[in-house]
């Protein structure tokens, strides 16, 4: 018989279905509950339990509590899932998980909400002398920005109009060409057609997520996660359904296949490739197998491709998208993480929602930037995005190592960091008794500016976890800030003794 | 006594706060019950009506039904509205309204959707021969592109990164302290830190909503509108009460007054100078009516001043934010009507929700686009854009008078124009027996593309209406479209004999 088992998942899964935070108590109450009715032998090894539906319609609560409540007891040792079976009371009960290897705690009660404190975030990037660790893009010494002047003025050259009018709805078409090519390195297929260009990664992503869902639904997202999509998807009214994410290998595919049998889960948007903030790379054959999980259940998914280019090793990794034979795989990225987030330069390649996203573009933003568009089709059409990438590329991998070196230095010993394979970002557990978002605000005053753990979560978890950019080249000024940064944690580990 | 009457309004309300087609059936059917009563004296003369939450209570309908149903008693002369007391029995009854002079019926059954039909517009927008009367946006014979590239090319080398990175959030100061600088020709006293810059004006209107509302609120819009504007409402997951919008003076501001006291609207958002499709402006004095009406109920308003510049007369019109003494007033504006739609930049001025705006803007496009708003900000910094505005409104105006002419002479006799004093469009009223969008796919198949009526409304209403643009110079091809249009629309006429 299989079992499946989350008990390998070392985290406890986070289900923010509605911001009822009465939520939280319920589920505990109602798991304590069935879990007195196995130790009193109510409910004996081998019973079927309730199904999700009933315990919800019987108890009054959302499905997403009483899912909580069994994953609790499931945690607990108390029940095990059998697939498509429900939920059974196990043969030997009480076996308890040992310590989590990598937390998700909320933090029991944040003074200040994560919108303001990203806003606090972003308020720190223009201040003078400041070490800036916080912000992931790519910085201007590793932009050929010569070259890409002379490819803004070709563009307005050649345009009839100068670039003034709005270019063609989908988007500027040797540009939509350019990206159909470069499809190739991931192992794509597609033609101009199908490709839909955005104001950035973040627009792709919204047209995406509002094609295939309505308000109100449900969608499943890795946690932690860049907290710009919780915005989209607030703005959306989507409900989210949060999957832990492996600094490693990404999210949980066992997990979502799980819970896909109980929760009502219109959509999956994953980063699927150097993920951020952890950096995680999901390997190929897990993405051919999500890819098909999805297929099975025409669930489609939206894949944030945006860092995908930034691989360390010999070859790009591939993408969902590669394994896409339904067509409900809709892949968005840019050129805000590998040339100039200021061009806000994005596509969407939305499989068989092509119609819904171009009407959403249609309706939205009209046209993109024409003149940064246009540009960005001829940097790609002359080859020079491909040396410019393999330079960025090769000097990504060294300042990653240069900077983990530092951290390592200068950090407290119990400080764990993640390997990344590709991207920008370092994720960095501290000390459980740092307060991320503290050692932020004491940071900033001694000009160094991170980003805080909590700002990856709806609810500000994360609270011991710091995201930090190795974008720019390694130098002694940064060496001195991470150095000033690791003081900084070890005396707020000794406040707190 | 102080009686309010909506009989002078001439036209119908459409409440449109859910999507429920059985509404407009319910409300009808209160309404008669309603009126039975009256009629068989179980309700006397001078009687209070039930309340509106009551009789919404009572009958399980929404607040919005109770309301149309009321709307419906008073329109046939059973009650009228007594400010802040309710509805009271007429002492007259049975009076009734002569023939709407502007009629706003929905289409009896859209075969196909609004969006689909906006879809097709905006398909022929770029076959070959085409005369494109669909689109209001300047054409390029009227855009002095030498100087805006060379605006353009002095912002990359002005820019220490070559403007390829992330701008200031707010946006580019350069930019935020020229539209500062132009603020005062329509009387606004604003400096550079109240402006928040965004991808095009729809974006700033998208902002400034989000920031005054939350999903499940009722906004005010006027009606007829441009379509732009429904797909941003129903991405925010808003309600809409449509406030009838006259081709003279704009929304009705009185219809407005009374709706304040039993609908519960959240912000009101309007178009009020040279509003696009009707052409209207709202008087200077009815815009200080308007203001000081909302003030003395905090609510907010989204004012859309995209055309404001467009002016034939002697002076820029005023605007709601000239009167705006609380901050409520939310100026929303850009350059895509005026010089280079293709450049994406837009503004807004958004008074005390300066924070929230912000916090939209930082997660959710994060910055806009650098070159091109550098750009503008140069091309407004040296006086070019007065320069090239004084030609444009001279040329606008003439081109005016031109389409109107052509119009007047190749239309059927029973034609209607509008007589717009800035701005790019005509409003056509047609024999109630033309099908807009029917004109509109026959008009495609003889090269000359037209905005149908229906794509105004969310419920595919004006269906014998047109909006026709007069952006481009008035030439012999377009005289000739015109007339074969006109012809279409005799031909027409006489096939629904």
């Amino acid at each position: 018989m299989l079992v499946l088992s989350i008990t390998e998942a070392n985290y406890f899964p986070k289900m923010k279905i509605t911001t009822d935070e009465k939520d939280d108590f319920l589920y505990h109450q109602v798991a304590e509950r069935l879990g007195q009715q196995i130790e009193n032998n109510t409910l004996k090894a081998g019973d079927k339990l309730i199904s999700l539906r009933a315990l919800s319609r019987e108890q009054g609560i959302s499905l997403s509590t009483a899912y909580k409540a069994f994953i609790e007891l499931e945690n607990k040792g108390y029940v095990e899932a059998r697939p498509k079976s429900g939920y059974f009371v196990r043969y030997k009960p009480a076996r308890r998980l040992k310590k989590q290897t990598f937390p998700h705690f909320p933090s029991e009660r944040a003074e200040i909400d994560v919108d303001e404190m990203i806003r606090q975030v972003y308020r720190t990037l223009s201040g003078d002398g400041m070490v800036r660790l916080s912000l992931a893009v790519p910085p201007v010494e590793l932009i050929p920005v010569a070259k890409l002047n002379k490819a803004l003025m070709e563009a307005v050259r050649n345009s009839p109009e100068s670039c003034t009018n709005y270019d063609e709805i989908p988007g500027n078409l040797n540009l939509r060409k350019q990206i159909a090519r470069y499809a190739f390195n991931w192992g794509g297929n597609v033609t101009a057609d199908e490709i839909i260009t955005t104001h950035g990664c973040m627009e792709a992503v919204a047209f995406c997520l509002k094609a295939v869902t309505e308000p109100g639904d449900t969608i499943a997202i890795e946690s932690p996660v860049y907290f710009g999509i919780f915005n989209v998807i607030k703005i959306l009214g989507l409900k989210v359904f949060e999957v832990p994410s492996d600094p490693q290998e990404g999210p949980d595919i066992d997990f979502l296949e799980k819970a896909l049998d109980s929760v009502p889960i219109k959509a999956c948007l994953f980063v699927t490739n150097f993920s951020n903030p952890t950096g995680a790379l999901m390997p190929d054959n897990r993405k051919k197998q999500l890819v098909e999980m999805l297929a099975a259940r025409e669930i489609p998914m939206i894949e944030d491709d945006i860092y995908g280019e930034m691989y360390f090793g010999k070859s790009r990794p591939k993408t969902c998208k590669s394994f896409d034979k339904k067509g409900l795989v809709m892949l968005c990225s840019s050129v805000s993480k590998t040339l100039a987030p200021g061009y806000r330069v994005g596509w969407c390649i939305p499989g068989k929602f092509w119609d819904k996203v171009i009407s959403n573009k249609i309706t939205q933003t009209v046209s993109s930037a024409t003149p940064t568009h246009a540009a960005i089709g001829i940097f790609f059409e002359t080859g020079r995005y491909d040396l410019h990438m393999r330079n960025l590329r090769k000097a990504l991998h060294t300042q990653s190592l240069r900077y983990i070196q530092a951290v390592t230095e200068h950090f407290p010993p119990d400080t764990q960091i993640s390997r990344p394979q590709g991207g920008y970002v370092l994720w960095i557990e501290l000390n459980t008794k740092i307060n991320a978002f503290e050692l932020f605000e004491a940071a900033i005053l001694q000009n160094v500016s991170i980003a805080p753990g909590q700002i990856f979560s709806t609810d500000a978890r994360f609270t011991n976890y710091i995201r930090i950019s190795f974008g720019a080249p390694f130098t002694t000024e940064i060496d001195a800030g991470l150095k000033r940064l690791g003081a900084l944690i070890k005396s707020l580990e000794d406040l707190s003794e």
